[in-house]
C-alpha cells in the first residue's frame, strides 16, 4: 500500500497523466499518446464506431453489442437481477442458469434499460449563463436544476431518446449526452451462479481468478430485434499476455480530484457509516438465506451486492486510512494552491474555494446520517417503500413545471421512472419485512427513540410490528394499483390509506428538508467551488487530462500484464480453463456445476480463461468489452484485482489490475459446455456485415 | 464533541488533572484536593474501609459487598450470563427474573469469580530489576514474564487468594495486588431483563434513563455465606442533586497517556475492525434469534454483550475520528516530547521512545488481522473451541516450569482457568454452529482461501459443514471428559481424536507465532519505551496523578448534577419511578414486566429512579457502589452518558456522566414489586454491625 501511494503522489503532480492511467471521454481520447507507447493510433472512425458498439445498463454497468441484430453481451452479475426476478421458487435460472433456445424463448427483463451514446454536446456555457452571478446556494441550486431540465427537455425528443447533462471534471465542464435507449431488454443466456462466481466472496477482486461472468441480453424495437449498425466481432483466439486492449465503458465514480476535506468526511464518517450498515445487514441477511431454500434464494442479489459493496469499500478505506496516500494528496493540494495564490488573477478567480468546500463539510457531517437515514436508503430499506416514495413524490413533483422538479421526476426522466414504478419484478414479504424492520430499528438507534420522526414512524410500534403491518397491509405489489395511483396523481395518493403511501407521506417533509439542506448547503457550494478549482487547473495544467468518472462513456487503454506483489510473487495475467478444475473443491464457493463436470473432457482445458490488463477502471466498467486495436472482443471485463480498489483515489500502473473473461473461454464454453448453438452462430457470423 | 476535546486538551497539559477527572488508585488518592473542592476529606480509614467493602467480578465487571453474610450488589447485565446459565427452555429467569425466597434456593453460577483487594505491593523495582539492560524484545518479554509468575506464586498461598502483577501508567510502575478470591458465587435475586435494560439498546449510554440494571449475588466459603467484616449500608433515601458521591470500581481500561502512532492505529485499524466483525455478527444473531423462542433466549446474552460494545466502540472511534481531538493530542505530545528534548539527561534516559513506538505500531499494521483472526476469537468464534484451545494449551504448558508458560497458565493463574474448563454452564449446539461457521467464514475472508492455515483448516469443506462436523463430533460439552483431558495432561490431549481438540491442535502452532510476533515485537518494545516516557513524565509533573485504567480497584469521586447539551437542553440529573411509566409503550424495549404493572398503585412514582454523576468512570465500572461521604451506599453505577463514551481518551466535566440506579428505587421496588422481604430485611438491617 505504502508504494501504491508514492506512486499516486507523483501522478497526481505530474500531467498529463503517465503509464496507462486515465478513463478518457470520447472527445479528449490521447491518440498520441496511446500511438508513442504502444505504435496504434486510434482514429475518429475507429473511436466512433468503439463509442457506438458499447452500450450502458443505466441500473449501474457497461456492455456491448455483439451481433447486428441487438445482441448485446454483458456479465452475469450486471443482469443478475433480472434472472431472479425471472425465476420462481420452482425454477431458479440464477443456479441453473438460462438458455433461449429460440428468438421466442427470450424473456423481457422487467426492470433493465439500455443506452448507447450517439451524441456529445458541450454545454458548459449555457449553464454558466444560467448560473451567472450566483453564489452557492438555494437561488444556484434551482437555477442549475432548471436550466440542466431546460435542456434535457429539449434534447428528448421520445422515450426512446436519453438526454442527460453530465457534470464534468467536478464542474469544470458540462456535457449533454445523448442515448438511444432501449427498454425492451430481453434475457438470452446467463451460465449458472456458480461458474459466473465461481470462487464467491474470498475470490471476489482476486487473481489469478476463474468466472465465466457473463449474460447475452437483447435489445428489441417494436417488438423484434432492433438492428445495432455497430458492433464488436468476438476473436475466437483471445488476448495474449501484452497485447495493447481498450476499455470502453462507464465508470461509476471516482474521487481523484476532490478536495481533502471530502475525502476526510469521507474517510471518518460517509466510508465508515456505510461500511457497518452493509456488514450488519450482511450478517442478517446471511442468516435470513439459512432458515429455507427459497429465503436464500430470494435474499441471494441482495447479499451479493453487500458482499461486493463491503469488499469495495473495505479497500477505499484501507486507501483513505493509509497516512502516506494522505500526506501526498494534501502536499499535492498545498501546491496546487501555492500554484493559484501565486498568480493573482487566477487567485482572484479562484477565490475562497477550498475554504468553502472545508465550510461545506463540516455543515454536512451533523447532517450525514439523517441525510443517510431518510433520502439514502437507509432508514426504510425495502421495495414497497421505495415504491411509495416515488408516487408520492410523483404525484407532487410532476404538478410543478418541469424545470422546478426535483431533478429525477423532469420530463426528460419519466421514462426511467415509469419503467421502475410499473415493473413486474416480484416483491417477496418475507425480504421486506426483513430488511425494513432492520432498517427502522437502524432508523431509532440512529436518529434516538426520542427523535419527533422516529415517534412518528414507530408510535408506540416496535420496528419488527410495524413492518409486518406494513407489509401485510399494502396492496402495491399489484401493478394495476400502482399505475391507478400514479395516474390518479396527488388526489389519488392523498386519498390512499395504502400504509406505504401513508408512511411515505408522513416522512416527506422531513426527508425533503434534510434533502434541501444537503442540496443547498452543501452540494451548491461545493460545485461552485470546485468549477472554479477546475478553472485554475484548467488555467494551469491544460486540458489534455480526464475528468473523475461520472458513469458516462469512457475509454481506457492499456495492455494484457500480470503484476509483481510485493512480497515478491509473480501473478501470471492469464488463467485457464483446466485451473478451474484444479480449483474446484466440490463445495460452495468452490463447486463447478454439473454442466461443466459432464463437459470437462469435451472442454479444451488450455484455453485461456480469465485475464489481467492494465486498463484503468472502477465499479460500473463491469461488462464493458474489452477491445483490441482490429476492433475485436478479446474479453468481457467483470473485476479489478485487489490493489484496483484504490482506484477510485488514484491508480498505480505497477498493481493496479483490470480483470475480464476472454473471448476464446466464452466461445469454448457455449459451444463445449452449454450446447449453445444459436448463439454461437450469431457470433461466429462473418464479419463482412459490420 | 468539539467543545468536549478543547477541554480534554487544556485538562491534559494543565497536572494535577481539574475538575472531578481521575480514577484513582486507593494508594495515591488526591484526599486533599477532594477536601478542597467538596469540604470532605476520605481519610486512611475510610478508604480502607471502602477498599475492602468493594468488589471485582473477575469476568469484568464491579460489586459491593452489602450485609455481613457475604451478601453482594452488582448489575443484572454483569450477572447476565449466570442468569442465562441457570435457565433452561422452560425456565428462563432472564426474562422471568430471579428470586431465592430462602438461602437454599441461592445457586451457583457456574462461571463467577469474586475477588475483593486486600492488598497493594509496589514491585516496582523487583520487575525492572529483572529487566534491567534488555533491549524491549524476547529477552525483555522472558524476563518480564518469568519475574511476574515468581511474584505471584510467592504471593498466592492458597486457591482462596489472588495475586496479579499489575502494570500501572504504562510501565512507570509495577504493583502486586492481592486479593481475596471467592469461586462459590451464588445467584440470589435479579429482576427481569424487561426493566433491568428498559429502554434498550436506543437508550443505552443515554439519560434520563429508567433502568433497574441489579442483582444480588452471594459469596460462600465452605458452603456457608462467607463473613465480610467491611460491607456499605443501603441509603434509604437515595442520592440528591449536588451531593458528593465516590465510585469504588474497576474501570477495565482507558487510553489516555498513549502515544499518537497507537491512538491512530487504533483509529485506523483496530477499531475500524473490531467494528465491522461486531455489525456483521450482531445482523446474524439478531436473525438468529427470529427462527424460534429458544434461539433468542440462547443467543440474547452474546447479542447483549455485542450491541452494548458496538454502541461504545462506535462512540470511541468518532473520538478518534474528531480532527480537533487528535490535534490537541499531537500538540500536547509534542509540548512533552519538547520538555524532554530540553532536559539532556531526561533525554538521554528517555532516548528514541516515541519512534520505538511508532516502529512497533508499523510492524503491527500487517500482522494485526491475523492476530485478531488466530489470538483475538474472531477466527474461531466458539465455546468448545475455546475450551479446546485451553485444554491443548493447558497441556503442553503445564509441563514447564512456572515462569516459562504463557502468562494465564502460571500456577497463581490455574484457578480461574479450572473454574471455566470445569464450568457446568450449558453449550448450546445451534449457536455454537451459527457463531462457527460465521467466524471460519470471515478466517477465510480475511487471511484468504489461499493461506495455508485457511487451507488446513477447512481443507475441501465449507466453513458450515466444518463447523456442524466439529459440534456434532465433539464430546467435549461433556465436563468429565474435559477433566479427563485436563487431568491427562498433553499425552491425553495428544491421543485425543475429539474434533475440538485435533482443530486446536492444528492451528497451535502458527497461532503462537502471531501471539509471539506480537508480544516480542510489539509489546515488548512499546512497554519498555513506556517505562521511559512514564519515568520522564514522572520526573517533569510528579507522581499526583492517575495512571489509566487497568481493570483494578479505584476511587473515583464527584457530584449528583445533571448537565447541558449543546443545543441549550438541559438534563436534570435524577428521574422517577412514575417515569418509566410514562416512557413504557408495551412493546420491547419499552416494555415493562407484568410485576410493575400489578405493583404500580403500590409504587410510590415520585421516588427517584436513575441518577447521573460527574463521577469519572468507564466500561468494568459496571457494578461499582455509589457512594456517600458517610459510606452509605447511594446508587449502583450500571452506565454512563452517550458523552462518557470519549472517556477512553479524556475526560470532559461539563458533559461526561456516570449513571446509576439509586439505592431508594433498589428498596422500593424490592419491597413493592419483587415482595424481596428476606433480602430488605438484611439490607435494612441496623447498621450497628458494620
Amino acid at each position: 500500500m505504502r508504494n501504491l501511494f508514492a506512486a499516486v503522489c507523483c501522478l497526481a503532480l505530474a500531467r498529463p497523466a503517465l503509464a496507462d492511467e486515465g478513463m478518457w471521454t470520447f472527445d479528449n481520447f490521447p491518440s498520441a499518446q496511446v500511438k508513442a507507447r504502444y505504435g496504434f493510433e486510434p482514429d475518429a472512425k475507429w473511436l466512433d464506431h468503439t463509442r457506438l458498439a458499447s452500450a450502458r445498463l443505466a441500473g449501474g454497468c457497461s456492455a456491448s453489442f455483439v451481433s447486428p441484430n441487438g445482441l448485446v453481451l454483458t456479465n452475469h452479475h450486471c443482469a443478475h437481477s433480472c434472472i431472479e426476478q425471472l425465476s420462481t421458487a420452482k425454477r431458479d435460472f440464477v443456479a441453473e442458469g438460462f438458455l433461449a433456445k429460440t428468438e421466442k424463448d427470450e424473456v423481457r427483463c422487467p426492470e433493465i434499460e439500455l443506452n448507447q451514446l450517439v451524441g456529445i454536446e458541450d454545454v458548459t456555457d449555457r449553464v454558466l449563463a444560467a448560473t451567472k452571478g450566483l453564489a452557492g446556494g438555494k437561488a444556484f441550486n434551482e437555477a442549475q436544476r432548471g436550466e440542466m431540465a431546460r435542456i434535457e427537455k429539449q434534447c428528448a425528443t421520445g422515450d426512446d431518446v436519453r438526454c442527460d447533462v453530465v457534470t464534468l471534471y467536478q464542474g469544470g465542464r458540462y456535457h449533454l449526452y445523448k442515448y438511444r435507449r432501449f427498454q425492451d431488454v430481453r434475457l438470452v443466456a446467463a451460465p449458472e451462479f456458480a461458474i459466473a462466481f465461481f470462487g464467491g466472496d474470498p475470490d471476489n477482486f482476486n487473481f489469478p481468478r476463474y468466472d465465466l461472468d457473463f449474460s447475452f441480453l437483447r435489445v428489441y424495437e417494436n417488438g423484434k430485434p432492433a438492428k445495432t449498425e455497430h458492433w464488436f466481432p468476438m476473436s475466437p483466439t483471445g488476448p495474449k499476455d501484452s497485447d495493447l486492449v481498450f476499455v470502453s465503458g462507464h465508470p461509476g465514480g471516482t474521487n481523484r480530484k476532490v478536495a481533502m476535506s471530502e475525502l476526510e468526511l469521507e474517510r471518518d464518517a460517509r466510508t465508515p457509516g456505510r461500511l457497518l450498515y452493509l456488514a450488519e445487514l450482511r450478517g442478517l441477511l446471511t442468516e435470513f438465506g439459512k432458515s429455507s431454500a427459497e429465503h436464500k434464494r430470494i435474499s441471494s442479489p441482495s447479499l451479493f451486492y453487500i458482499e461486493n459493496s463491503f469488499k469495495a469499500l473495505q479497500g477505499r478505506l484501507a486507501a483513505l486510512n493509509d497516512a502516506v496516500f494522505m500526506t501526498s494528496k494534501r502536499e499535492a493540494e498545498a501546491v496546487f494552491k501555492k500554484q493559484v495564490a501565486a498568480d493573482a488573477a487566477l487567485a482572484a478567480a479562484t477565490g475562497p474555494a477550498w475554504d468553502t468546500i472545508d465550510a461545506a463539510m463540516k455543515r454536512y457531517r451533523p447532517i450525514l446520517d439523517r441525510h443517510m437515514m431518510l433520502e439514502g436508503g437507509r432508514g426504510f430499506n425495502s421495495d414497497l417503500f421505495g415504491l411509495a416514495r416515488v408516487l408520492v413524490r410523483a404525484g407532487d413533483e410532476l404538478e410543478k413545471p418541469n424545470e422546478q422538479r426535483l431533478r429525477e421526476y423532469a420530463d426528460a426522466r419519466l421514462p426511467q421512472l415509469k419503467q421502475r414504478v410499473f415493473s413486474s419484478a416480484p416483491i417477496y414479504d418475507d425480504l421486506e419485512v426483513a430488511t425494513l424492520d432492520f432498517s427502522l430499528t437502524v432508523l431509532r438507534r440512529t436518529l434516538g427513540a426520542d427523535d419527533p420522526l422516529v415517534k412518528k414512524v414507530l408510535g408506540e410500534r416496535s420496528p419488527d410490528e410495524l413492518a409486518r403491518a406494513l407489509v401485510k397491509g399494502t396492496k402495491l405489489k399489484d401493478v394495476a394499483v400502482r399505475k391507478a395511483l400514479f395516474e390518479g396523481g396527488r388526489k389519488a395518493l392523498e386519498a390512499s390509506n395504502d400504509p406505504f403511501i401513508v408512511l411515505a407521506r408522513a416522512v416527506d417533509a422531513e426527508s425533503r428538508a434534510v434533502r434541501t439542506t444537503y442540496e443547498e448547503e452543501v452540494e451548491a457550494p461545493v460545485k461552485r467551488a470546485h468549477e472554479a478549482i477546475a478553472k485554475a487547473d484548467f488555467a494551469l495544467h491544460g486540458t489534455s487530462t480526464y475528468p473523475d468518472a461520472t458513469f458516462t462513456l469512457r475509454l481506457s487503454y492499456g495492455q494484457v500484464a500480470g503484476w509483481t506483489e510485493d512480497d515478491g510473487r509473480v501473478v501470471p495475467p492469464l488463467t485457464t480453463i483446466a485451473g478451474a478444475f484444479e480449483r474446484a473443491t466440490g463445495r460452495d464457493p468452490f463447486k463447478l456445476p454439473k454442466s461443466w463436470l459432464a463437459a470437462r473432457a469435451q472442454l479444451d482445458g488450455k484455453t485461456s480463461f480469465d485475464v489481467a490488463t492494465t486498463n484503468d477502471i472502477i465499479g460500473g466498467n463491469s461488462g464493458s468489452p474489452l477491445v483490441n486495436a482490429a476492433g475485436e472482443l478479446v474479453g468481457l471485463v467483470f473485476d479489478g484485482n485487489i490493489h484496483s480498489l484504490a482506484g477510485d483515489y488514484g491508480f498505480d500502473a505497477r498493481k493496479n489490475r483490470t480483470v475480464a473473461v476472454t473471448s476464446s473461454a466464452l466461445l469454448e464454453t457455449l459451444d463445449h459446455v452449454y450446447g449453445a448453438k444459436r448463439l454461437v452462430s450469431e457470433l461466429r457470423a462473418p464479419v463482412a456485415t459490420k
